[in-house]
């Protein structure tokens, strides 16, 4: 674990970036064959926001803010700050100065496996954080950690350049080289969904739209009518 | 354990249950002599919502959302759809197509001892969860459970029918047999809570007020003042 | 430990504390020297509050409220109530009631290591609380316990008249012959930080505006570049 | 919630009792349609014990364990005590005292949803309880609760005289009125897997043994060699 | 905060803590006035040991030894090293080396509100550690933090001489002043024990021997027969 | 996410792997610069068990161990077997049934980020588990996974053939391609570990033996006699 910076261009096309935000955690999940979600202990800082940007990601040490510092000099615009933890911390390693920073830079957006602080600040800035908790404790700069090497956060696997999906339900992402199939997948998802939503809301079941009366009764389901009324 | 729909009528009185929802689950949990309260990691997606109506109740396996389809069928007008998990389980087991499903049958909530997902829509189509997380993780569709039979969720004991209080505080359960007391226990409560309130917000001491000061003497409570000031 | 009430006027300047309300619990914890934190478990009921004050300490039993009614008539204006449990509870120990009462007395917050309930209406109240849990569960008033004797909350000492800072990130306690001093650290950091903020804010890196660039390479932290592209 | 000690001889019969403790948690769980298992958090204090016996219900108030006392005398030669309690709790509410207490009775063992303490005196008694904490934290004898109502003990919903399995895999409960049918349901199934776990050790795959191949195939499982070998 | 180290003398008196030793933790606490505990997430990585020995105090950064091996040179034979934390954190601070240094010292235990190692060379060993977790994860040597200061360990506060007992209930401590009065207030009860253990061990119940009946009518216990047998 | 079996021949040479089980978990963690480790949360069933072995991976869905009937298949002798899940999940997924079949064919022990049951038996076969909880929460044969993909397992990225270390401090996995490199660092970390147990058991202090006073003099530590003694 030498400390390394790797200078990368690796990004997914923008404009599948654009429609993995509209289309938003939960569907772009689904349009993955359900994986690549973060753990549910990720959330925003503030309801609303939704984002999706390529990850510029970042091995720090627990309670040691340093490379998120080196971090920005390799931001682009859209990108999204992606940090993890060589260890479990829930100690407030960003805060609005490291914000101003990113967003002047271009970032748009942070996950953090750790804490994040100054947080009336950064709503009122209107900068999204997802994080594992909010926490005033701060932070030395005292071990150097790596910037855009693969990180485990949050659970999950994520490869510098891979998109970064994030809003009120949590955190997905998306590998770089699949982004364009997975919007694909997503935004036919979505049409079809549109139709469903008509359907279910003018009354119909979905045991009937979905057609599963049949199997829930080879699954042995049975219905009884209550004795008493 | 055979998979099981009942099908039943069983409601509490309409007035019962509005009376219910306005004393709001602090003061219904408090008639009912402290009783029938769900663990307080159960939270609404959104704050200030608060409702009341009787449930329909689903015995769900883990990550497996295929009986809340079964169990919207059932839901009648006012209904609070409750569901339980065969083990502990985060899964967003309910998004927005079951709310809109859920919806156009008349049921006004949802409390799920689970995960729920598309929260922000939810919040935007102003239907109420309490849930035990958020969560975008998908769900399958393979394996029955049962409707309408009681079940433990978050701790508490719920049978079909009976009624759930839901708002900022939690959610309390109130077994259907008496709604009608609990409501007027609790209609008296607040009556007498007036009162003391006005009283309170003059300065008056709860101190006072209760007659503590001989009871705290009698225990053993001394008043001493500070050397130091 | 005898239940005991300390009548004491320990406070610190009025002044002092108006500055650590306005600097803030991050910036107070840096000008402490990171220290004083309360656990970050510790959450505002709604976001948006930040106050500072002077602790009235309660030392409670779990699930009892009898000796906050007890510490209220020691509060004066401008004080915050600051309960510890004598176990880990989460039971919903303070309402709108001991709000109405707490505020009539001049108290501007409650700080709790345990529940707490009618957190809608505390809301409208505007009454700031920041707790370990809400829970509508109910409370006795069986068992005494103390006021104004140093307790441990949710991790940190506090010792009565100590200044209790709280807002969005958390809460830290500043000791009350300390107050002076953090204050003044505090407004240092603060105006050294606007400049600073300038500086992000036009693109300039933290890594040149804090001259990291050599200590990192010292450190051994190299850069390299994605042979991919 | 008025306090109540009911008095009862509800019991299943003893040969069942005794089959369910030599079938053990998981079969007789299993045995049951895989239902009646407590929370896994409920923990042995040394290994290797296996009790059944008739459940003597208490529901206790957090850090009280004057129920307690009172449930000793309802106990029978071979009753397990349970204990559940009105909130979350981990005091060490049972030591070597009310076991001393419990086993002159006739009492078997102990199933608590709280803390238990005196831990080494208890293995060295050869007294086995199963709780949710191992505490020193000392208790009041202040406010009444019940025994012998149907209570929730970790998630699981327990009458009295139901009969409670516990062993190193944890706690199950069978309701009383199905003793019977269970352990012949577990009798079976354990003289079926002697079968198979010959069979198993002697090389032949589940696999096979299950005929699960065309199963997994029509689910869409593929086989595939890996390239590199 | 700056990092300190106070050589300090202070011990209580060795008779009183080798009483305190035999005593255990439950006793203790209860002969303290049931307080001092540390919280119950502190356990013993193997069972059986019980220590008492004089406090040097530890304030280390997470993930961070270093302080360790400072403390190692204050420590005194048979003083215990207390290890606490500036944030929460499960690193394995500790491991066989460090063991085998404290205990050529005449170090006779660990008490450390984070993480230990090489629990199976100290459990041949035979030194004991109370410890929040085991991992293996290592640790650096970066940055300082003090000896000798009072530190909250686990949730309790702890002044360097004070005395820390800790079996298999957990871990206490008792104030180097208050250590004769603790250890003879314990020793009175642990006598007074011994004939309330010899009367219960003959079927004697609480009930009568704490004369709990009148008080417990007195509360509102009533007795009711099951009405079915 | 099509469900699909790897069928592989990727191990590590067997001299290495012999060597890493030897050095243990904590030296095999050192050796590879502190990273590898599975969170914390990942316990032996009983202590004392000491392995390494080839990952097979397993990718299970929450309460479902079909997979690992399929798993079994391609264990070759010497392997351990990874379980993975697809969201956070207790079940008892592996018994003693599976531990035989998987003994038979070679299998060593199992790492599973899940539940596992029946651990009196599985203790007295010396079949070594590490898991997240113990319970006998039965599971179902619904949906398939995979087998031998690369897996998140208890929060590390674990690969098929992959060598999986596990002792009583925990698990960590070592890249196959960097298993020789590994435990040749590691016999040379532990050769010299000798010579510094010997010289800290005689009483030299870490201080000098690492020469650690000047860097602790930079770093501001400062040595204080207490005033009182």
């Amino acid at each position: 674990m030498t400390p390394v910076v790797i200078r990368t261009n690796k990004r997914a096309a923008a404009s599948d970036i654009v429609d993995l935000a509209e289309l938003g955690v939960s569907t772009t999940h689904e349009a993955m064959g359900r994986s690549g979600l973060l753990k549910p202990y990720m959330r925003p800082i503030y309801p609303g926001a939704f984002i999706a940007g390529s990850a510029v990601t970042v091995l720090a040490q627990p309670g040691d803010n340093w490379m998120i510092h080196v971090a920005i000099e390799q931001v682009k615009p859209g990108d999204v700050l992606v940090v993890a933890c060589t260890t479990d911390n829930t100690d407030g390693m960003f805060g609005d100065l490291l914000a101003t920073s990113l967003k002047a830079r271009g970032g748009i957006g942070l996950v953090i496996d750790a804490g994040v602080r100054d947080v009336r600040v950064l709503t009122e800035m209107g900068f999204p954080v997802w994080s594992r908790a909010i926490s005033a404790k701060g932070t030395v700069k005292a071990t150097p950690g790596s910037v855009n090497v693969p990180v485990i956060c949050a659970g999950a696997l994520i490869h510098p350049g891979d998109v970064i999906v994030a809003d009120d339900d949590g955190v997905v992402v998306v590998p770089r080289l699949d982004a364009a199939t997975v919007a694909a997948a997503g935004r036919k998802r979505e049409a079809n969904e549109e139709e469903k939503r008509r359907r279910l809301a003018s009354g119909e079941l979905g045991l009937d739209m979905y057609a599963m009366r049949e199997g829930l009764a080879k699954a042995g389901l049975v219905y009884r009518d209550d004795p008493e009324g």
